[in-house]
């Protein structure tokens, strides 16, 4: 079987990181999900993660699905390799991948082509490279006569001519599994640093007279990694743009993509239009016709067709067609808001139904509650779902008209058709039609403000009044 | 006369649009706009628009103000102007211009200047170009001995030494109207692809000896259109840039530009700073030395000198000097805020007359109200319009204090100098200088807390209490 | 001892500023206060500062920190040093800087290292240069034979091959005191323009025998300025991406950069992330493994670590440890969050302690208030904390519990487990474990919505009814 060996052990001082390097996200996914991503779109999925560097942190994310293999000293990535041995062990008949964890952009494409040239060729061990105009930095690939591969070069060791090679090695290589065992076995430590070079596996091979092959892949971004914090801005910048890229061709409209970042498993239909500062996460689905933005956050949500989000904030939810919501909403977890609704400024929604053509304006809190169709809330209602100790729910029927300013106390129902007065503090059940009020008696106090504002400037003479 | 004819009928199927392409928008203009604006600019009132995919689109959009003719077949830019037939044979006198109805950065003055050249020279036709300094994709110009037109090269027929022809086509034209009718009579679709090329009239026209022109202008930006979504948020950008530099040599201000966009009708004065995030459009004017973001979105909405708004979102609004809004702050349609208003956080104004110097300092609704001077708005005011039924005004006079959470109910007018009660809810008028106060009794029920918890943690012992 | 003169006499017209140009700030600091910086940093205390035009503004910048000398014609830059005559007969012992107010980048490095090869080199006047990519428009340097300088040639008079030359004129010079004040003797406005050019002042000192020396910098920033409002935003935009960089090396996480401002003060520990929108000023201090933004604006204040705040603006404020706050909240002057508070949507909180583990969910505010740990304010909360005449506190104890709508009425103390019922107003002080309750009777007229819809219908009705 085929399987993969990743390599995730680094750590990444420069960026002054106190997590393992490949555990540092692009787009909310670490870098190490994107490289098993890659893997598992290859279908490639008997995985080994080489840790290293605070590897509790890669054993909680990977949660028990993959292998992993704890690389305790730092002898390089030959040595890294090893740690697999008894992953590689368990079956020797197929091919292994390395790849690197902190190269997130390796595709399936890739993988997979270089598997094929790999066998097709019956390579013991097959270099994934790519060419680059500026290859500075990176070990250049010499050809065989063969157009397989007779070295690896690095920038040091390069002459000027090997220098002006645009190919170069990626780090990530496909290995029968059986030579691959074989040839770290043979791995030494002579040299400066004294790591295992994994590279050295090549001239191993070549020595023994097995074929070393080459893949050269069209996706240059394979070769990309990071060694400080700018290096993963670009990474970043580079995936934010692809994605983008990726929904102008679907259709989508983008006014101006300054702020604009757009997680990879987010869905958006053709026609609708993204203005700047908006973050779409998690899986969030957008419909046809919709305007999102400016400075949307939306996670985890589906939203329907036709609907105009402006300054909202919205986290695991549903919202359904032609609702207009902000600016300046929240809407919360597990809030479901039906067709037609619409929301005005200041409104925070959390847990609770919203029905059909419901009309929540300004200043509001709708938690916990079941609310009807045609519902009209008046500002500043809140539906107080907390006591202190535990949360209730409100249940409001449909066409309602909740009175500004008013409390209502969970656990309470309102059935259809309720209105209540503005300033109540509704704490039991109302039927059908029905008017909840509860207030006191207005007093008017003439001339209140001229005394006030005597007592005020002058409080001596006041108290000298209160003393008589 | 001199007129135009637009070709509008463009679908973009590339960009998964269901609109026309020339209604696709810059700066919340359809490109169509952006080229009628230019006409109109020019002096050039005599339009007529030829539509084709989804023509009631644009039908709507001009709304009976210029002429139209439909394309129902697409067979050509040739077939495109011959839809125009009446309308050019209505005044066959002066000359018509040919210009596309997607390529939205055609100018007046390049207008006007290829007239002149055009009528200088007595020709039929006269081709306004640009020069590009990658001319990949482009019609390429042969000039004639006489520097007027000799052929029009398409990509695809260019030898190498036609390649590096920078003057370009841009796709429109000056036609002596007379000669434009006879030409088009003479295209036919002798092509591979079966249509009437618009370009074939030059090639006529030379051969039947007539003169054919070129204007070259200096904006290369005539030529550019969009194919797919990211040409689109090209010709966006560079509308864009242009905005905004024209607002820096006005001496505006700018802090950082991203995420700014503003609209062309904007106007904003000298030593007025804009901050990042922030979005004027419509017919917005802003006075000097105000400072405007971040994340400002202000929508046709008039701002006087000395103003600071932060996070604002307004809409069809006066604001007048002085006055300081936000963070967080809704101004909705038909405001009028005063000289010298403070506006605070989670605050909506609708509909109202707010007057010099009254302070709403946070989590307030004002609408449909008409507002003193020097009023104070507690916190959590609400001005209660609407009954569910009806909207109504609320009118509060000078120097009032509002007490927080107060509910006023409209219809309602207090007085100069009144003062409610924090909490009451305030249901008939108020004369000057009283005070309105609706309260209950305030009871504390001692050791409730104690009680409250055990009850809640121990239920059964609780109900146990209670059955006795 | 060594001193500096200061050029800030400047008016910038074409920016269309109507105060003096090195009054336009680059990350919310004058240009002059970042050349005023570079001195200090450079230990050059002894600074004269030559204003002109609205030299008010610089008086009223400097508030008497540094001696000034009006420049009232603008007869050039020579000019402008003669106005410090006085300033530099007070000390002619050492050496002179001259640098101009409105070329901020100017470093501290850069003059120590010039003054050092000045002195080690006995010279009369040393130019500090720098090598330029593209020196059009600048001062070219032409070397003498022994390394120091022949002639500094203005691009209107340079030959071809002096063109090429890539070493410029910063503006900047060391002078020997006594030496300056003998050579500003000397000049002559023998020149189109009349005016006394200050680079003429080291052909003058060439023909005395006198040695003129260059230092050449790294820094080729230090010759940057503006002329117009574009230039201002590049300035803008070249510090803006040296301060990211620099907290980059530090370990700060960047996700995109877009619309993210950072003062030069600010200081963020490793491992917290910057999110889009966010613009940090003052002297705010971020600690480790934060998460600020989207959106965030946060003014000198200081935040612990593993805090959250989103769309938050903060200013003048203390935020302890393992803070959540947001979306749109606003912390405003004097607000002191301890560690584990959580603070949801709409809130405001000002002048305020707010106790450890305390929870404010949403649309509340937080006035002038001394608040214990573990309390529970209710959605809607208000303290009351201004009558129209003065401002009070409130105290509330730990553990309270606020229920949603209450107006706590300063001043006010309400002891510890206090419970309040929705929608009351507190007047008075509360007794430890107690509830306060200020609430109507509850009524409910069955009914009423059906009557209140037929009279809102039938309103012809309803009056016949009335009037019977």
């Amino acid at each position: 079987m085929n399987q993969a060996v990743i390599l995730a052990g680094g750590h990444g001082k420069r960026m002054k990181a106190d997590i393992p390097k490949p555990m540092l996200e692009i787009l909310d996914v670490p870098m190490l999900g994107w490289v098993i991503r890659a893997c598992e779109n290859a279908e490639i999925s008997n995985l080994c993660v080489i840790t290293g560097y605070k590897a509790e942190h890669i054993e909680h994310y990977l949660n028990g699905k993959y292998e992993t293999a704890l690389q305790s000293e730092r002898l390089g990535t030959g040595h890294a390799v090893m740690q697999a041995e008894k992953f590689l062990s368990k079956d020797t008949e197929g091919n292994t991948l390395i790849l690197c964890g902190d190269a997130p952009f390796m595709d399936a494409e890739t993988i997979s082509n270089a598997l094929e040239l790999h066998t097709a060729q019956n390579n013991s061990v097959t270099v994934i490279t790519a060419e680059l105009d500026n290859p500075y930095g990176y070990g250049r690939i010499i050809r065989s006569e063969t157009d397989g591969i007779a070295e690896i070069v690095e920038e040091k060791d390069a002459s000027s001519a090997q220098k002006r090679i645009k190919e170069v090695n990626s780090g990530a290589y496909w290995f029968r599994t059986a030579d691959l065992i074989e040839l770290l076995s043979k791995l030494t430590p002579q040299n400066a640093q004294g790591e295992y070079y994994l590279t050295d596996t090549i001239s191993i091979a070549l020595s023994e007279g097995k074929r070393a092959g080459v893949y050269l892949t069209d996706n240059q971004d394979v070769i990309l990694g990071a060694n400080t914090r700018k290096d993963l801005l670009m990474l970043r910048e580079n995936a934010r743009q692809k994605v983008l890229m990726k929904h102008m061709e679907n259709g989508v409209d983008f006014v101006c993509t300054d702020g604009v970042i757009i997680g990879t498993d987010v869905e958006i239909e053709a026609a609708t239009v993204i203005q700047p500062g908006t973050i779409l996460k998690g899986r969030t689905k957008i419909g046809s016709h919709c305007k999102i933005g400016p400075n949307c956050l939306i996670d985890n949500t589906v939203i329907g067709q036709h609907c105009k989000l402006n300054s909202v904030q919205a986290y695991d939810s549903v919202i359904e067609d032609n609702v207009k919501i902000g600016p300046f909403v929240h809407i919360r977890p597990n809030s479901h808001i039906k067709s037609g609704v619409k929301i005005g400024d200041f409104v925070e929604v959390k847990n609770s139904v919203v029905g059909e053509q419901t009309s929540i304006a300004h200043l509001t809190y709708v938690g916990d509650s079941d609310v009807g169709k045609k519902v009209n809330f008046g500002c500043g209602t809140v539906t107080v779902n907390y006591d202190g100790i535990s949360k209730e729910r409100c249940v409001i029927g449909d066409s309602c008209f909740i009175g500004c300013n008013t409390n209502l106390i969970a656990p309470v129902t309102l059935g259809n058709g309720v209105y209540t007065a503005a300033g109540s503090t509704i704490t039991k059940d109302v039927p059908d039609y029905a008017l909840a009020v509860e207030r006191g008696q207005l007093k008017v106090k003439e001339g209140y403000s001229l005394r006030k504002l005597k007592t005020k400037l002058f409080p001596e003479k006041d108290k000298d009044r209160n003393n008589k």
